[in-house]
Order: structure tokens, then sequence, then C-alpha cells
């Protein structure tokens, strides 16, 4: 079984100074390959209290390091994953040898420079590439959690993130920084901590769920639920519910592109050139479909699925309140980035974030960029982010202090 | 079983004068109800050649007519019904007293005016509404299809329908009118037979499917075929594949709103004011989609979908050419309608469709209405639609020397 696999290690690794004193190529290990760290908390009897009031531990969150910390220990930047995503944003990881999920933003004269910086990305709560999540083993039983795992919101997943932060004794993160989902977690963090955070990129992202947004997760989970091998969450050791999760996959792979990027890539291509009168998929784009929904099921655990689509969709950064009196107070500047074929989260919701940061007297940059890939522009659309987050994260960076010289 | 349910009556209604001798209320019945009558053709050694090449017969659709055949039977409007529709169009059903689907636009003084013009409106081949379709008997085998019907297209659709047309003994129709699917096949009307469509009303429509419109096809489609009671088609008389059915109409049903519909109707209320920490729908909007979902097992075949979504995946009217090519020597006019929140058939699809009428020398009306329903809005937009239909009917009547009168 692969790193990707789902499974949760408890592994407890110790404090090590070993863990983030990096090579000088920028990545974890002297040969240029990164690895998977483990650190696990809120053991019995000091569990994690969730904000349904439930309690959890103990946890282990996945996390890992590119570049160098420096000696005041303030060039450090939280990279947050989205949906799916998982804590190797970076370099070519040592076990399965696959490329990191942000790499062309991350590393040596990148966006997020790893030789300026100290970069961190943890795997979430909930999620299932090693940190906690509902594949993991519940004390109390023996047994995988499944649907005996608490649902958790994206505040828990930053304060289990706070922990991990604590861990590697860092008080100020220079920037917390992610899109989609990694967008969410980045504006809770500067709400839940605004001390510890000297800057904000939440990019292709919302202050909250929209019902259309929240009607595609439910679909996506109906559909997981609907495959009798879900059997309510305990399917660990049986038959994946893999058709269930397929379809899921494959609704959410078309709220990722735009008519136009799906035009651009498909068109209306057959594989076999004409019309093929049956019901298997003959479309190239139902082929790329299929492709991806198969391709998830050995990559994703279908209950972590329901547990951070939930999360999400109870995403309300505002919580009834008016955005700017919550953020009322913050000192941190935000680089808002949006993009104009982004349907999934359209740019008026980053709009509303930048918006409430004039409002709140916080120094915001609005960026909309010209793309036509959709939401999955952010992962795609390099080079004017990175032209955007090195300007911002040059200022915040002088703001604060931090050597622009290469990390010590 | 009421009349929406699953099954295909194969009654051989013999052209009957009274079918078409309607009451001055202008409903099928002196009550003041409509009926759903039915025309059974192709049968064996005549069935109809379909565009895969297959044939197939005997051939029932279910239809229903208002309004009065004028002496000169020149005053006769093809209503195209969208994916789910059926022939009940109008008035009040005789069976289960529901309301036809597009009531607000058909009857005495609406926009398709039952006082000056006779209404037809058939089920689909394909369908499941009284028409042949894949849970019709197969006379080869005495039991349902399945998945040995063919594959049928707008085309087929539309050959069928023209053979109705026939058994009416109408020459021309003064109109070819609808929404969605129902558009396509008004399109396809005046191409295969321009001869014998005096004007042409496609709405909220497309001359073929983008890819992004077959890919949500294809998620719906994937969630039935996911589900074991479908059985391959096999479930005739069995369990339904219900959850897989309710999977793919929630997904459509995302895509008939629109973002801001969606957050006018739904906001991100819950059932029960506070985040209720657990999976089943509690988020209003996740309680209407399971309901509409839910309710869709009860009254259309989940074989019909896939026979039906499939049908307008291969739409195609260019067929590969330049469009006004294909409409090249068309003398009908077209009323072109879009809705600007309609993200399933965006205005720019309309606006290809006049552009094309345009290049081809065809009188060509583009309307984009300002709604905020989504592509519902052609089932909801009445006012608006109303003026715009009566005045170019009213137009192309007098061109065709339609007396303005109440027929005969």
């Amino acid at each position: 079984m692969g790193r990707s696999m789902v499974k949760t290690k408890q592994i407890n690794h110790k404090k090590n100074q070993e863990d983030y004193s990096l090579s000088t190529n920028n990545y974890s290990l002297p040969s240029g390959f990164v690895k998977t760290q483990y650190y696990t908390f809120a053991s019995p009897p000091d569990e994690l209290e969730l904000e349904s009031g439930r309690k959890l531990g103990p946890i282990t969150l996945a996390y890992e390091i590119y570049g160098r910390l420096n000696k005041q220990k303030s060039n450090a930047i939280l990279i947050l994953h989205a949906l799916t995503g998982d804590a190797h944003a970076a370099g070519i990881h040592e076990e399965d040898g696959q490329t990191g999920w942000w790499d062309n933003m991350i590393g040596p004269g990148k966006a997020f420079d790893t030789e300026k910086y100290f970069i961190i990305c943890s795997n979430v709560l909930g999620g299932c590439k090693g940190s906690t999540g509902p594949a993991s083993i519940n004390p109390h039983t023996g047994k995988p959690y499944g649907l005996e795992f608490p649902l958790i919101t994206v505040k828990d997943m930053v304060n289990a993130q706070r922990c991990l932060i604590d861990h590697l004794e860092i008080n100020k993160l220079l920037a917390a920084a992610g899109g989609s989902m990694g967008g969410m977690q980045a504006l809770q963090w500067v709400v839940s901590y605004p001390e510890r955070v000297c800057s904000v990129i939440p990019v292709a992202t919302t202050i909250t769920h929209s019902p259309q947004q929240i009607a595609f997760n439910e679909v996506g989970r109906q559909a997981i639920m609907a495959d009798p091998n879900w059997n309510d969450g305990d399917y660990y050791g049986k038959d994946l519910p893999a058709k269930g999760l397929s379809v899921a996959r494959m609704v959410g792979h078309i709220t990722y592109m735009s008519d136009v990027s799906m035009n651009e890539k498909f068109g209306r291509r057959f594989k076999n050139e004409k019309k093929p009168f049956k019901f298997s998929p003959e479309f190239e784009v139902e082929r790329y479909l299929q492709y991806r929904g198969d391709n998830f099921i050995s990559r994703f655990d279908p209950n972590s699925y329901l547990y951070t689509t939930k999360a999400i969709d109870y995403f309300d950064l505002a919580n009834g309140n008016v955005l700017y009196a919550v953020l009322k107070g913050i000192r941190a500047p935000f680089l808002v980035i949006s993009f104009k074929s982004d349907w999934l989260y359209p740019p008026y919701q980053s709009q509303e974030i930048a918006r409430a940061c004039k409002l709140a007297g916080i120094e915001a940059t609005y960026c909309e960029l010209n793309s036509n890939y959709g939401h999955d522009a952010f992962l795609v659309e390099v080079d004017e982010q990175t032209h955007m987050i090195r300007h911002f994260l040059k200022k915040v960076s002088h703001s604060n202090k931090v050597s622009e010289e290469h990390a010590e």
C-alpha cells in the first residue's frame, strides 16, 4: 500500500530538530525527495474539543515541510489544501515518486519561494492521507471510526493545525494561503488566531457556501450513500462504495472545469469518430469523467469525502454576523485572488471578502485573473498567481522585518 | 396506477373526428378536462427506420390536443416537451386532475391561444408517458424492451411526430415550439421538414450539446447504472433503481435553477435553525433536492431517462457542417428566446441560432429575457414570453393568411 492509500498511520513522531533542518536544495531530504511526517497530539485525557462539542483524540496530522525556518522563526508559511488534497504540496515524494499538488507554486524561485520561506502543509483533520479521519482506528473500539467519527468543521481543521504549528514552535505565520477549501482554512486561521497570522492569501474561495455549492456536494454525498457497499459507512476491509464515490467525483470534476475549458479539451469528439449508439461512455468528455471517477477510488476514502464536503457546507465565516464586523481588529493584509471563469467559487464571492476587508480597515488587494480553466485555474494558472503572490509576500516580509536574504 | 405511471398503453385509436372536434372551452372534453389520446403506427412490416439504421414498430405516441382545428387546417401548432415532460401540456387531466406542464402558456387568451390555434403536444418516442419507449412491450419477446430498445435521436422523435401530424391530416404546422429538448425538436422539425413548418419558436435551447451538458447527463446516467437494481435495464416488475434515478434527478434540478434563484429560495437555512452535525439532509436546499429526487421515481422510467438524455447528447443540428448552410432555403421565421441566468442552455447557444438564421437569410427575432430562474425560466417567466410569442404568432398567422378570428 502506497502513501496515498486510505489509512492513518498512528505514529507519534517526537519533535525532532531534524524534521525542519532542511537540505540546501530546500526539500525535506538530502536526496531532493520529500517525505511526509506525522504529529500526534490530543491524546486522552487531553482530547481536542470540537465545534460540535464532541471530543476527539488522539489526533495525528500528516504534514510536509519545505525550505528552512530562519532563526527568528518568522518566515513560516502555512499552505492549506483543497477538498481532496493532502500534505504533499511540493517536491517528489520519496515513497511513490508523486509530484506535489502545488509543486508549480512552491519551490526555489517559485511563488512560495523555498529559498526564502519555510513552507508547511498538513493534511486536514477528517482527511484520509495520513491525518486522523473516519478511516482511522477508533481507540474505544479498536476498529475504524466510520460514522462514529464526529462531524468536523473548518474551524476544527484549523484548531488541529494550530496544535501542529505550536509543536513546530512557530509563534506567528508569515502567511496562511490556500485555494478552495484551503482558502476557507486560511480565512478561518486569521479569524480564529488573528495574532498568529501576518497575512492571508485566500484563492478561489468563499466566506460561506451558497445553496448551489451545498447542492453539488449533497449530490456527491447522496451518490456515495446510495451505493449499497457504503453500508452506513462500515465498509473497511470489505468492498468499497466505489461506484457511488466515482459518481461523486464526476460531479466534482464538472464543477472544477468551465464550459469553455471543456469545449477546448473535449469538444464533441467521440472515441471512434461516429455516433456509437450505445450507453458506454464514448464521448471523450464521458471517458475522461469515468477515468477521473474510477481513479479516485484508489486514493480517497468515501467517508472522508462525506466529512470534508460537510465541513465546507457548514463553513460560515461570519456566522450570521456581517463579515466586516468579524474581521474588525485584524491587522494582517489580504491578497484575495479569483478567476473569471470559476463558476464553482465565482468572483463575486471573492469580491465579498475584499469588500469586507475594506470596511474593516484591512489592507486588501483583490485580483481577478483571466482564465478559461474554471475553478481548476488556481492549480494551473501559475504565472500571474506567482507574480501577485511573490510581490505580496515581499511586502509582508518587509513589514514584518523578515530578511529578504536566503533563509539562514 | 395513474396516467403518469411507467407504462405504455398499446391502444390503437382509430382516427376519429371527435378527437379534434373540440368543445367551446377549448379543451378536449366538454367537461373542461383534457384526456390523453394514443396513435399507433409503423406496425410490422412497416416499421419506422431509425437514424441508427434499426427498425422499430409498432409505435404508439401519446398526445393531447387543445383548441379547434380550422377548416383550412392552417392553425395547428405543435408543442414539443422537455426531457421529462409529457403530452399533457395544458388543462386539467381527466384521470389524475394534474395541470399541464405549460398550462400558463396554452389556453384561451394565453401565449398559445386556444381560441385561435389548434395545439398538439405529443410525448416523445423513447418516453414513458404513454409513448413507446424502453418500458413498452417488445413484440418479439412479449416482455418490456429494457436495453433491447434501440437508441433514438431527436430526429427519430421528430420523424415519429410527423406520422402523428400526417394522421391528424395536417399538412403544414403554423408553428413548432418548445423549450430545452422541446426546442431541439422544433429546430429539427424545420430542418427535416422545411415545407411543413411555417415558423419555429426554440426556447432556452441549443443546436448541439456542449461537453458540459453531456457531462451533466452522463453523471445522471452513471448514477442510474451504478444502482444495482438497474440490473442492465432489466428491472421491470422488480425493485426500481430508485436511488440512482433520484441522484440523477438531483443533478438535473441543480442545473435547472440558478445560483441566484437557489439563494432566494433556500439561502443557507437549516430545517432546525442550527447546525445539526449530521449527514441526513438538513439544509433546506438538500431537503428540496431529496424531495424532487424521490418524487421523480414514481413518475419516470429510469431507462427512459437514459434514452432521452442520450438522444439530446447526440443532437447536432448542423451535423458537422456550418449551421447556416443547413438552414439555407428555410423560409419559416424564427423566434429565438433565451434567459440571462440560464447556465444550462446559456444565451450564447441561442445567439448562435439567431446568427445562423441571419446568415441563411431567415427572418429571426432573438430575445434574451431577464430572469433569475435559470433554465426553469422557460416554464415560469410567462408574461414576457407571452408577449413575444403572441406578437410573433400574430405576424405568422397574417403572413400565412390564417384568420385572426376565433377558430371556426
